[in-house]
């Protein structure tokens, strides 16, 4: 299989300046755990959930002084294509890709990785997800340029969160040797091994055993590094990074061949496979928001756990969250653990301790309202 | 103390033809239990709680060929005066009298009958209540002749329901022998003694000697028979009876006068001293709506107790009764045994054992929100 042309200016673009740095963002997630906030059509990373703004406007903000926004990639849907363009106003109307299906993060980095190369064969480039809450940006800027920097050594570099409890819902990643990479303020390791969710029993051993972290799906690499991997473990996404790269008309392109990539994430595809993978330990706060109930941990409760996006009146409840329209009153007696959402057309009345399995009733619910 | 002069006229009115009979409907109640739904200036009366229409439209079409709207007189406050007359289009606005202070009812029956008096001394008055729930209304007609006949023989009619539980919110009526009138579809009794909302146990005890009924609080009397009782023991009333028969500004007295009555109701004023008093069992369904879970009784349930007056989809849930706007799909998962309501600028989220208590917490929100 021939490689795509730009590896060979790839070479002459180095030179004593750092790479440019490119941040792909993606934005194509549904999000039915959020429901009834999130909706097919709004899903959560749209959402103002916490601070007043949406994740995906927060995760560009956070790129500021490090990333400007014609080097910013925004990958999305079209069911929610213009919801994302309306949050991004910064970002050149160039840079939102419509994805005309739904592929995993193989699919998605590749099509970056081709658009990336076109623009600058010698870049690095961040893959970022639009749905995690990062508060801290100081320190993920500072982690972010010691990972591009030490993708210049050619590693794959993926970011490990250092476990606060044993979840079973996350991937996890065996850490090896310290690396010595960057300014010394983000700790590198060698990834040993991908370990995708285990069981309760298994994910307290990895918490036990204290070289574990969690994998957040945050990668950082250089365009050539991420080409010649998908060249060695995945041939049919290599030549669709070569397409994209060469095609006068890339939405043609898309719309021809996009749906026939196949399912499947970028840790099976690659991560897992690649020869020389590090971690970085990141040193910012990190939290995918998986549900209403870790929501809850952003909103003010009162002493006996009631958490409120507004005004409320509590007697004798305790550990219940509520989520209400802006103008709404909350009046809570002698209930406890509840989730209780009201937006627009629907209301959702929920154990606390079944929140997991909002999903499955969204999909029981009729189409225009899931 | 001097008899209004409508005593004279009444034994020459009274003649071969049965008394005219009028209707007086009290409307001026609060109704917090039914928060967020109900508010101050909207309660429990005005709401299209059963059957999509309000308790004070149900009452007044129930009266549909027995008493002619310009023979029922509705008492409100001027809280709700015009929502009240909104809803009473066919009553001539005259007809529709406002209390200028919060009293019990037996001011309120004071009132009505100087203005009944007035319209027609030799009147039969009912009185009746804007916020019961009664379906039958050909038996409720049937009664309510039957007990305008019997008090044409100077007894005070009051209305009992046979008990179906040991309610103890009630108060009880311990009937005697039986009377003889009417068609012989109602049964009199007569009323040995009026006993307020009794214990647990005492309620008990009632249930089962059988010879207690509930006091629905719904009076037949005539104009000259409610009268003749207020002047033997409630002078103070009667001078305002006979002021509200003479004046020829009412509402000018009302101002001057109303607020200044005592508060006090009319069982405990008149009916438990008054010297023959019956009690006819009523033949008609009838429910006070005390409250949200009296309410789910009428609303259509799923299998587990699930009620809902709109679209509702559920899982592992049960005994939860909700009340959304019209255009709102409710998903219930994991919960049981909860109140749950939305209307305009609330939500009330209660444990179903507890319901007693939204009183309580009403008292505690911002005004604008009671």
């Amino acid at each position: 299989m021939k490689q795509p042309a730009c590896f060979a200016q790839e070479r002459r673009a180095r030179g004593p300046m750092s790479p440019s740095i490119y941040a792909v963002i993606l934005a194509g997630g549904s999000g039915e755990r959020f429901w009834p906030l999130s909706r097919r059509t709004l899903p959560k990373q749209l959402l103002p959930l916490v601070d007043g703004r949406s994740l995906l406007e927060a995760t560009i903000d956070r790129l500021d002084g490090l990333v400007p926004p014609e080097r910013i990639l925004v990958l999305t849907n079209a069911e929610i294509e213009w919801a994302v363009r309306g949050l991004c106003p910064s970002i050149p109307p160039r840079n939102v890709l419509v994805e005309p299906a739904k592929r995993d993060t193989a699919a998605a980095v590749a099509l970056a990785a081709g658009w990336v190369c076109k623009q600058d064969p010698a870049a690095t480039m961040c893959i970022l997800s639009a749905d995690h809450l990062i508060r801290n940006a100081d320190a993920f800027r500072t982690d972010l340029r010691n990972a591009a920097e030490a993708a210049a050594s050619g590693a794959l570099v993926t970011f490990g969160i250092r476990p606060t409890w044993a979840c079973p819902g996350y991937g996890y990643i065996e850490t090896g040797d310290e690396i010595a990479a960057g300014d010394g303020r983000t700790t590198f390791h060698q990834a040993l091994r991908f370990r995708e969710k285990p069981n309760a029993e298994l994910a307290e051993s990895f918490l036990r055993e204290g070289c574990f972290l969690w994998n957040a799906g945050i990668f950082v690499w250089s365009v050539h590094s991420i080409i010649s991997e998908f060249n060695r473990h995945f041939p049919e996404l290599a030549a669709f990074i070569a397409r994209v790269h060469e095609t006068p008309e890339l939405d043609a392109l898309l719309g021809a061949e996009f749906a026939t990539l196949p399912r499947i994430s970028i840790d099976y595809a690659i991560m897992e496979k690649a020869h020389e993978v590090w971690v970085a330990a990141a040193g910012f706060d990190w939290d995918d928001l998986g549900g209403w109930p870790s929501l809850a941990r952003y909103l003010a409760a009162d002493e006996h756990g009631n958490a409120c996006n507004g005004p409320m009146t509590v007697q004798e409840s305790s550990g219940n969250m509520v989520h209400a329209p802006a103008n709404t009153h909350v009046a809570l007696l002698g209930v406890n653990d509840l989730i209780v959402v009201q937006s627009g057309d629907a209301l959702l009345i929920c154990n606390r301790h079944e929140a997991e399995r909002i999903k499955d009733i969204v999909k029981r619910l009729p189409p225009e309202l899931q």
